[in-house]
C-alpha cells in the first residue's frame, strides 16, 4: 500500500472532527459495544468483576519511533503495542485504547483512518478495542496512546517485589531493537525494512497475564534488557545478576563480534517482559508461557546486594548503559 | 515566577527519565497511595464500588491551545481541567490524570516539574490525582492528558438521549473563550493576560456529577455553545433550538455590538456543561448544582425534528458554526 505521508500532498481527504468521528463509529467493532458510543465526551470500559483498570500512556513522535513515510497502519500497530506491552508487564488484560492524534493541517484522512485501524487489529487480537481519542492540528506528527486494562488487585505485578533468591526470567529474544536500529544506520541496508522492522513487534500480552500468578516483580524491555535490569534492581533494592551464556539473543546479533554483540543486545525496543520469579515457581511460570505460545528463557539470579551485574566469561562486570542513552 | 520555555536558555536540568520519576514519586501524593508505585510500566487505579471507569485523552499543542513562554503550571493546569471537563460532562468523578510530554531535547526540568505541580493542584481540586505518565523528545512541545474517572454505568450520561420536550440548560457563563480569543488578536492588549485567561478555566466537575440524575445528555462545550448544540442534535436525532435572550453572556460579550457579541458568544473554548433535561427535573437540577455553588440557566429547549437553530428576536435562525472552524 503507499501510504501518502500525514502531510504528504494529497489533501483531498482532509481531517474534519465529526466526519472522523463518524467514520470511527462505523468502523471500530466498539461502537456498537460500548456504555457510551464513540466519538461522545468519554468512554466508558466495562470491566471484569472484581478487577481494577490499569492505565498507561506513551508517546511516538515522527523522527524517532517512526518516520515520514512509515505506513500508517504500523504506526498505528505499534502505538497499541507499546502500551498493550506496559499493561501487560503488570499481569493486566488489556481493554480499551485511546488514540491522541497530533497531525500537521491538511493531513490525508485516509492516513489517519489507516492508522486507527492499524492500532485496532493490534489491540482486537489480544481482545482490546479502540474507544476513542483526539485529533489537534500541530506542525509535527505525534501519536499518544493510552491503554486500559484490567487486574485482580492481588495479581499485580510491580516493579518493587524482586526478592533474594529469585530467578531472572525472559520472555522471547534479547536484541530484536538493536538489530533493526543498527540496520537503520547502516549505509546500503533497506531502510523501509529497517522502519517497519522497528514497529513490527509483538506485545507479550498473553505471557504477562500466565506469568502474573507466578512473578514478584515484572516490567518490560521497552528501553532495553540492560535499562530493564537497572530499573528492576533498582526499585526492588537488589542485585541482579545477568548470566550472558544464557541470554537468548536474536540470530542476526548472534553472528557479531562480541562488541557488536553486546550493543545490539543492549540497544533498547526489546519490547519483551523481563521477571523475577522464586526457584519453586519457574515450572510453572514456564508451562503457562508455553500453554500461551510464549517462550520463557532464564537468563540470571536475584541476590542480596545492589545494582545491576552482568556475568560473562566468569567476570561479572556492570551492566551496561542503555545504546540508546547515548543519543537521548 | 518567570517561566523558562520548554526549549529555553537555561538547560542546568535537562530532563532524564530515571530522576525525573524519583521527582514524580517524591512530591505527587498519590506515590504512596497507588497500588502500584510512580513511575511503574503503568498505574492501578481503585475505582469506588458498582461504578466504571471513563475515560477521555485530550492534546494540547504549542501555538495553538498554549504558547512559548505561557506559565507551565498553567498549562498543566489547563491540560488537567480539559480532560477533568469531558469525564465531568458524563456525569463521572474523576480519579486519575496521566500526562504525556513532548518537549525538546535539553528542556528545563523545572519547566516540566511545574507543568506536572500545576496538572496535580488542578486535579486534586476535584479528588483526582496525577498517577502517571510519559516523557520524550520532540521538536514542538505538545502535552496530553488522559483523565479516568468512575461512574455507575445506570448514572452515565450521553449526548445520544436528549428527548423532545426536554429543555436546554448550561452551566456559568457563554462566550468566556470567545473573549480570551478576540483579546489574544486585538493589537496593543495584554497578550499575556489573554493567554492566561485561555489556559485559566474551571472544569464543571462538581456540575457534572450534580447532574448526572437528571440530564438526558450532556456534553461540554470545549468547542464552544454552537458546536455543542450542533453535536447534542446530531448525536440524539432532535432539533435543539436556543432562545438567545436567554443566554448568560459573560459581561465582556454584553456590551459588544450584535454581530461581534455572537462571534465572541459561539467561538468557542468555554468549557461549560450543556445539558438536557425533562422540565419535571428541572428544579431538581438547578438545585443540586446550586448546592456545589454552580449556576444553571435555562437557554432553550428539545422539539421533535433535526438540526441546531438560535431563536432570536422572535427569528429562528440556523445556529452559526464555531468561530475557530475558519481557522481550522
Amino acid at each position: 500500500m503507499t501510504a501518502p505521508g500525514p502531510a504528504g500532498r494529497r489533501r483531498s481527504h482532509p481531517i474534519e472532527e465529526r466526519a472522523f468521528h463518524r467514520w470511527l463509529a462505523r468502523t471500530l467493532p466498539a461502537g456498537s459495544e460500548g456504555l457510551l458510543p464513540l466519538g461522545d465526551d468519554a468512554a466508558a470500559v466495562r470491566l471484569p468483576p472484581g478487577t481494577v483498570p490499569v492505565v498507561t500512556t506513551d508517546a511516538l513522535v515522527e523522527g524517532t519511533h517512526f518516520l515520514r513515510g512509515s505506513p500508517p497502519s504500523l504506526i498505528g500497530a505499534a502505538a497499541s503495542a507499546v502500551s498493550l506491552s506496559d499493561v501487560a508487564a503488570k499481569g493486566a488484560a488489556p481493554l480499551a485504547v485511546f488514540l491522541a492524534l497530533i497531525l500537521p493541517r491538511g493531513s490525508d484522512r485516509r492516513w489517519s483512518e489507516a492508522l486507527v485501524r492499524g492500532a485496532e487489529r493490534t489491540a482486537a487480537r489480544f481482545g482490546a478495542h479502540v474507544l476513542g481519542g483526539d485529533t489537534k492540528p500541530g506542525p509535527w506528527p505525534v501519536v499518544v496512546s493510552t491503554v486500559v486494562g484490567a487486574a485482580r488487585p492481588q495479581r499485580l505485578v510491580g516493579r518493587t517485589g524482586a526478592r533474594p533468591g529469585d530467578l531472572l526470567v525472559t520472555t522471547g529474544e534479547v536484541g530484536r531493537g538493536g538489530v533493526a536500529a543498527r540496520d537503520l544506520a547502516a549505509p546500503g541496508r533497506a531502510r523501509g525494512a529497517a522502519v517497519a522492522a522497528m514497529l513490527q513487534f509483538e506485545p507479550r500480552v498473553r505471557e504477562g497475564i500466565a506469568l502474573a500468578g507466578s512473578a514478584h516483580a515484572m516490567l518490560d524491555t521497552s528501553d532495553g534488557l540492560a535499562e530493564g535490569v537497572h530499573l528492576l534492581a533498582a526499585a526492588s533494592g537488589v542485585r541482579v545478576v545477568v548470566d550472558e551464556a544464557r541470554l537468548p539473543i536474536v540470530a542476526e546479533a548472534r553472528r557479531l563480534p562480541v562488541r557488536a554483540r553486546r550493543a545490539a543486545t543492549f540497544y533498547g525496543g526489546d519490547y519483551e517482559l523481563l521477571a523475577t520469579v522464586p526457584p519453586a515457581r519457574l515450572a510453572t511460570a514456564e508451562r503457562a508461557v508455553r500453554r500461551v505460545g510464549g517462550r520463557l528463557t532464564r537468563i540470571g539470579a536475584v541476590t542480596p546486594g545492589r545494582g545491576a551485574f552482568l556475568s560473562a566469561r566468569s567476570k561479572t562486570l556492570p551492566m551496561p548503559e542503555p545504546g540508546w542513552r547515548s543519543f537521548a
